[in-house]
């Protein structure tokens, strides 16, 4: 069954300056309703977020349906096996979608914080108060959870939401937003709070980019060729995520159990994910008992190991930038800290470092130099995760300086103002 | 006396990929610099900022010089006097810019502040630490002095500086820096913590807001067409800064004395700022009474008069949009609230707004709903400062809704990192 495309909110733009159109029109509506959702309390807000997650368990069928769509076409085109996975709804999953905007509903709202406050010397009363960011932009690839994730976190952080899904996950997006929709609008609140962009091309995403006075801000979740050419022709403000060439160091004073066990959790736990350790940097103080240690335990578990030592695939000068995602891994030895942090500093990507050491003068010092969104001491890289730091929800990993780095959860989708109340204060020449 | 071209950080290229190249080699030679100035404690950059406050007093004769330099070829280009004015340096400005370094050096010290911690439930140790951005870029006008504050707000907030100032006072600005690089590094500190980009083309500029993974964040301090320029060009994340096109909503409960006085001070205060008023709201309930008053005020003082009443200038669709900065004001006649409302949503810039009222509901209507850096109630637009906020300096007043709004002091020249300490822990799968 197929929604009627009005209720989607997605024209199929013939060209695309139609297309370019389209996305306006929705960034339009969208900013009209991000101005009334910054009147909505939590409560509004609460109780939209938990009919929508009860609307979406009840679809179940439907959305089930759209997501077989899509599911047969991604057959006929022939796509990989891992896409497939990554596309493919089940109830399980329908459930697991509607439990997250539950989660999302009992989440502290960050909209209306006063995040300092004083009287200034003149009477003169100040507020420095937490408002949304009005309308955020969302350009992300195949799982269509991330399209009911995005729209709660932003909903909740009272933001109106464009999201600019895959086209491989087309029909099961729209199916979803088309409840999200009629959720709001049954609620009371307008339905242009949350739109799917069309997904045909990469137009959309330009259009989406470029629309400076409409969209507030754009967070690309992708890899590093989406995060790339969205940040390069993008005159909204981004948010860069995501892009993750983490290292571990095993200092001169590690515990090799330790650094063994960390090394083996970095790469393993998901290879696939963004805080994955991609290079193992081995000090040369102890690489005679740590490399064998190391390497013979990720070996065993099918890790490939690119390096310079015997039994290792030969590295090349790509090893060191390659973000694999995947059960790889490059292996340096490194003469000292300083070493370490410079090929940091040359190849990081700014998401996650490591150091494992039992010398806290080393810990402290590879803590404060590394510059990076997240710097683990004597742990694994997989910690970086919103869920693990107990945000409760993320948006995405910020490996950028600006606004927000590292996971961010809801605080970290809104803005501040200044209010300035006085009795007719004027300021003296 | 000229300064030694080594000494000044700037090089003349011959072409525009030569500029370029000068400008990336300053940045990376800055990028460096931020890596070494992180270690420095608060004692050490005091220490420095007091001492470059006395080689810039001692200097006063070279700086002058180097400063009539400026403004001899400025007369000889016929420059106008308010640019000139802002040009000129005297014995009495070369201290008020000494004593803003010492100000700054008595401010806390933003770095190493722990914004959030706490210990995960499995025993790890979370703590959010404030870090500096890295390395900034500035790009500004006319006044001397902004050189040496922009130093020393991004310098005491462990950030190295890449500067591009107007070609109208690269005399100055060249012995200015040449004077700071050499009280950093007779204080141990790397010179190229600061440098000054070449001013004589616009490329020096398209080179700086491009050169992405070296410099952290650009803030452009001018004009709209400047900015403008910068944020549309720009691959490097920007602040977008001043431009204020301001409103004062005479509401129908307002205190006309209150409203007299409050419009008079936003206009008048200083015209050529950003956070002057530039329209003026009167509710058609009080527009009988308000009008003339506010309006003869305003004459008495010499500003002409925009709008569609009798007796103004006639005001064509330009005059909501325009920044006057100068001796004009439009007025216009709005039917309510909501229209008031609808207007400042059209034609603001999201920097600052003002209500005069004395109905609470009112007040707190407009500050909820008005999406502006600084919203005013019953006071001037013009305490929209980082002076008047309390900050002790400020870098410019953001008008955009990431990372920072409003006006910028220290800490809004910083980022986070997040500090993960364990003991060898691991995440479960």
């Amino acid at each position: 069954m197929s929604a009627p495309t009005a209720d989607r909110a997605v024209a199929t733009g013939s060209d695309s300056s139609d297309t370019t159109q389209v996305v306006h029109g929705l960034a339009k509506k969208a900013r009209t309703a991000s101005r009334s959702l910054n009147g909505l309390t939590t409560a509004d807000k609460n109780a939209a977020l938990l009919a929508a997650a009860d609307a979406i368990e009840a679809a179940a069928d439907t959305i089930l349906a759209a997501n077989q769509r899509d599911l047969d076409r991604g057959a006929a085109d022939g796509i990989e096996a891992s896409l497939m996975d990554r596309l493919r709804l089940t109830p399980e999953r329908v459930t697991g979608i509607a439990n997250g905007l539950r989660q999302v509903a009992v989440l502290p709202d960050p909209i209306g914080e006063i995040v300092q406050g004083k009287t200034l010397p003149n009477g003169l009363q100040l507020r420095q108060v937490r408002v949304p960011l009005g309308v955020v932009g969302i350009v992300y690839e195949a799982r269509p959870n991330v399209t009911v994730d995005a729209f709660g976190i932003a909903f909740k952080s009272g933001n109106a939401v464009l999201l600019r899904g895959s086209s491989s996950a087309a029909d099961s997006n729209a199916e979803l937003v088309r409840i999200l929709r009629e959720v709001l609008s049954a609620n009371g609140i307008t339905a242009d709070a949350v739109a799917l962009l069309p997904s045909e091309s990469r137009t959309s995403v330009t259009a989406l980019i470029q629309a400076r006075g409409l969209v507030d801000v754009v967070i690309p979740r992708g890899g590093a060729g989406l995060i790339e050419a969205v940040v390069a022709n993008a005159t909204v403000p981004t948010i860069e995520t995501g892009v993750g060439n983490c290292h571990v160091y095993v200092h001169a004073l590690a515990d090799l159990d330790v650094a063994t066990r960390v090394v083996l959790n970095s790469k393993t736990r998901r290879p696939s994910v963004c805080n994955t350790a991609e290079t193992v940097l081995v000090d040369a103080a102890v690489a005679a008992d740590a490399l064998p240690r190391i390497t013979s335990v990720l070996q065993a578990q099918g890790v490939v190991i690119h390096g310079d030592e015997t039994g290792m695939e030969p590295a090349t000068e790509a090893d060191w930038s390659e973000e694999y995602l995947s059960m790889d891994i490059a292996v340096k030895v490194v003469d000292g800290i300083d070493a370490a942090i410079a090929h940091i500093d040359t190849y990081g990507t700014g998401h996650t470092e490591a150091i494992v050491t039992a010398d806290l003068a080393a810990a402290d010092e590879f803590t404060r130099r590394v510059d990076a969104a997240a710097v683990m001491v004597n742990a694994s890289t997989a910690f970086t995760d919103g869920e693990q730091f107990g945000f409760g929800a993320e948006i995405g990993i910020s490996t950028q300086k600006l606004h927000a780095r590292g996971p961010m959860g809801l605080p970290e989708l809104t803005s501040t103002k200044w209010l300035v109340w006085g009795n007719g204060h004027v300021r003296p020449a």
